[in-house]
């Protein structure tokens, strides 16, 4: 062929043959070699933060020139401080308790082979992410940890970011004898390259979208790999006739407004119409500066709330923005959720334990929360050190997902010459 | 519209969302009222055995017409003592541990909130099969057990006897009080049926289709819903320098031939070439009625073994063949693995436990196995009660998979008014 641009299909093979070969090195390390190599990452990313930082410098001018927005200039953006914080976060990921090798559980098996399921890394994990070049260590930390090998495919503003981190993660893979083979970056931008990812069943196992709505809903449309991800954090908190009127207050305040942009922030607040302190809730949340907009019912409540669309109890605001509904009791809440949640973190304030329970056990979400802030569905806050992502998918892993979720298991049966009958 | 034909995917759509409202109901419902809806659809299996044989007498009939091959029509075929055994099967389940409400592990969060894991059901299961009717019998009591709903779409050619049986097990689950779109069958024989439920995205959790190579070939390339399942089987049994030699030969005839059509049938016979007994082991395989297809370095061990093609080594036989290599040691029994197996079940017969928990390690198959036979792979001999199916998946659930991997887990958090700094 005369046409010098690689193929991408063929890019991508490639590189998933050199990530599989990679992958079953990793597999078969000790804990502490897969250690070693993310401790020597996060030296090298350390000693590599003037070049990250020049490299940054100009993804942030040609960024600037193009007129990104100031809030992805603000994700792009790579400091001492960021880049430091990366690093440690790497070398944290090295100190998680390794999954691969738990036995999940053991059995006799009627012929007496002794049966053990044992975790083992899933394999080659994609990850296909957006402005933010931190996700390129962070991601790969996880991955590498967990035995598995790693596809970065960054945004294109983050380009020379991304070329810069991932050089000095390889170089601190390779100085712990690790194969550089065990993360590679997808260095062309041509977006091709995203299909041919999305499309490599067999060569990649798993892929991860890192980013915002448009990316992940093209991911799920596109892949034809699994995909671990959530689409949406429409959540809610229920406030029963049962919960203590202050930490409603509390918590609606929290969940709503610590942080409006996260994917763990309530959208939508239901109120039992048993609820005596409605009128004190909705104004304790305007007084935060948040924007409120109502049912028939609310504004019955306080006629100066407007009026919400039929939209509204579907829209994820990301912002200082909630959709406040009177249901009818737990189970008008639940019937509301089933109707317009997301799958993704629900919560109940109430002081009634059965009534939580019905909430907990009826509530088809990833995460339901009884008198807790849905701004906790986070991967730290679970205990779990780091997360690659949030999923809403009912199979595999559901929640905050860490290295657990990065493993897969094989059953080993240990006999004795057995044959059956 | 004038046209009568039920539109497909709109076929889909009513089944899956009236599955979705049973399968809520199914998973807020204690064990003793599933088990209890199981028993009572055994009961009425055994009731009306009559009907559904007779239903079975029109299926063969007319199969038997349409000239379907003797294989086709024993796997058809229904008379007292088979569904006798479908209904104790059905019985059965109910008497497996129940995995939903299991809590897989709990920890408590830094902010206090106490965390656990708790398994329910994944929601909506199709399953698409084929001859077998038992089979719309024993995945429904799967499903339903594990607080499922199940969409069932058998063969055409068993169509009569499928309804038969469906009709049955829905009478008990309804007797006990369950809902009896907990378990809907797929009426039509339209093969649009299959395409639409293979697209049903967000309304069929998983798809686990029972039946031959082209059936699960066509549901692997055509779905967009998660598939369970296994396309091949092509497993080897190595046998090591270090191996008793009486034992290899009664692991490799019970691998091959005690039944040659099941998915864990050994197809390759890898060969240490330090062993010191291959020609006995090939030739107590061959008294056996084996026909065996060699490499050049078997042909040097026994020149009347017959030359092997490229493709031998590729070949799920499902008869009396076996491929036979030799290799030099483990890590050639791994490379030979690594190239050619389909990651269902693979064994080794050795002495030397060091090199046996290498294979065990370095083998990436589901299901991997220590002086034992490949046709232990089967969810009875686990220990599992039953299986839905054999996955060689890396995600989810693999190898046998039985009530468990029939569940998903969400987290459950109980605070006492945490809210994140």
């Amino acid at each position: 062929m005369i046409n010098s641009v690689p193929d991408p299909v063929m890019t991508i093979t490639e590189m998933g043959a050199l990530a599989r070969s990679a992958s079953a090195m990793l597999a078969t390390l000790p804990t502490a070699a897969r250690a070693d190599g993310l401790r020597r990452a996060a030296q090298a990313l350390r000693a590599a933060a003037p070049a990250i930082i020049a490299a940054n410098a100009e993804d942030m001018a040609a960024a600037t020139e193009a007129g990104l927005s100031p809030a992805m200039l603000d994700r792009l953006r790579l400091d001492e401080a960021r880049v430091a914080a990366m690093a440690a976060g790497v070398a944290g990921v090295a100190d998680l308790p390794d999954p691969v090798g738990q036995v999940i559980d053991r059995t006799s098996a009627p012929s007496g082979i002794t049966l053990t399921r044992v975790r083992i890394p899933i394999g080659v994990i994609g990850i296909i992410y957006e402005s933010r070049p931190n996700v390129t260590a962070d991601a790969a930390a996880l991955c590498v940890m967990s035995g598995n090998a790693v596809i970065l495919r960054g945004g294109s503003e983050a380009s020379r970011s991304n070329r810069a981190i991932h050089a000095a993660f390889v170089e601190g893979l390779a100085a712990a004898g690790l194969p550089a083979d065990a993360a590679q970056l997808v260095e062309s931008t041509d977006r091709a390259l995203v299909g041919a990812m999305l499309t490599a069943a067999g060569l990649i196992d798993m892929i991860v979208p890192r980013g915002g709505k448009s990316l992940v809903a093209r991911v799920q449309a596109d892949a034809r790999v699994p995909v671990l991800a959530h689409l949406d954090g429409i959540n809610h908190v229920y406030v029963d006739a049962s919960a203590d009127p202050a930490m409603a207050v509390s918590i609606v305040i929290n969940a709503k407004m610590r942080r409006t942009g996260v994917c763990g922030a309530m959208e939508t607040l239901l109120i039992d119409r048993a609820y005596p302190e409605a009128a004190d809730l909705i104004a304790s949340l305007r007084a935060t500066g948040c924007e409120v907009r109502g049912d028939q019912a609310i504004r019955a409540i306080d006629p100066s709330v407007p009026l919400a669309s039929d939209a509204d109890w579907d829209t994820e605001y990301l912002d200082a923005i909630a959709s406040i509904a009177v249901v009818d009791g737990v189970d008008g809440a639940m019937a509301h959720i089933a109707a317009h949640g997301s799958h993704h973190t629900d919560a109940i304030v109430a002081g009634d334990a059965a009534v939580a329970e019905r909430f907990l056990a009826g509530v088809d979400s990833a995460i339901v929360l009884w008198n807790a802030s849905t701004q906790y569905a986070d991967g730290g806050e679970f205990g779990l050190g780091a997360e690659i992502g949030i999923a809403t998918g009912r199979l595999h892993a559901r929640g905050p997902v860490a290295l657990e979720g990065l493993t897969t298991y094989k059953w080993v049966g240990r006999g004795t010459g057995q044959v059956r009958g």
